[in-house]
């Protein structure tokens, strides 16, 4: 039988069904230009010395991982942190320092990738005489990237 | 009532908690070196012209997105296809054309970053007098981050 509210409920149905067809039809392929993302200064409350973030893409439902260049100057480095879903990191210039909690710091160079593992303790930065800029992908868990810690001290940095 | 067969199969599961176990608190952070990964030829039946390919690191379980560079040689180009969930690249030298299928080829450059929506059909390469090198991070549903269509005709390469 089609009562008033199951003919409203059917209506409803369809164009919900409608609207999300749309939108899949509707998603193309973008191209976003370079220089047009949001660049910013790493606060001061996560990262030591000057850093900067260039914004390449977000995270999205369909793929949950943002893409960023951020580019450290000498001895600048972030605070420990952990991700809980994981990051990978590609150096594209210059040299730069990257340590797991526990472990010794390691010297990363443009082309080394490293991967960090979800929950895993660490931090990066340039090493104390050249700037160092990686690309960073991080995976997104409940909209999350990263966990912020505390700070790496001048100790922990110069540990070599 | 334990019997031989139930014991043994406890002793497995625990044996197995154990390695699981293990194998979680082992996952350290990783750094893979410059010029370690493999590199190969974009195969014949995927690509037209001369293509690298790269790897920087492959999908996990924890990451399902595999890191690569792909380098097209002057004209070179992939074939169509489409990425069952999704694709990011990021043009990191020369000048590229890419397109969606039914749309305008475009140009891309040093610094642009594509979005290749899942099931959107398209192709990218390089331009016809330069060379073109992009990051691609490409995700992966079970297992598969490419659906591989028919190649670009040169008809369609100089459509602009």
């Amino acid at each position: 039988m089609k009562t008033p509210l199951t003919q409203a409920l059917a209506a409803a149905t369809l164009l919900a069904a409608g609207g999300a067809d749309a939108a899949e039809r509707k998603e193309a392929q973008q191209v976003v230009r370079a220089g047009s993302q949001a660049s910013s200064a790493g606060p001061e409350a996560n990262f030591t010395g000057r850093v900067k973030v260039e914004m390449l893409w977000p995270s999205n439902e369909r793929s949950q991982a943002s893409g960023a260049y951020v580019s450290f100057e000498p001895g600048a480095r972030s605070a420990w942190h952990t991700h809980p879903s994981g990051q990978r990191l590609l150096v594209t210039a210059g040299t730069g320092l990257v340590q797991e909690w526990g472990k010794p710091v390691q010297e990363i160079h443009a082309g080394d990738t490293v991967w960090c593992p979800p929950g895993i303790k660490h931090w990066h930065g340039a090493a104390p005489g050249t700037r160092m800029t990686h690309l960073a992908v991080t995976g997104m868990a409940d909209g999350k990237g990263v966990e912020w810690l505390e700070k790496v001290s001048d100790e922990q940095y110069n540990a070599r």
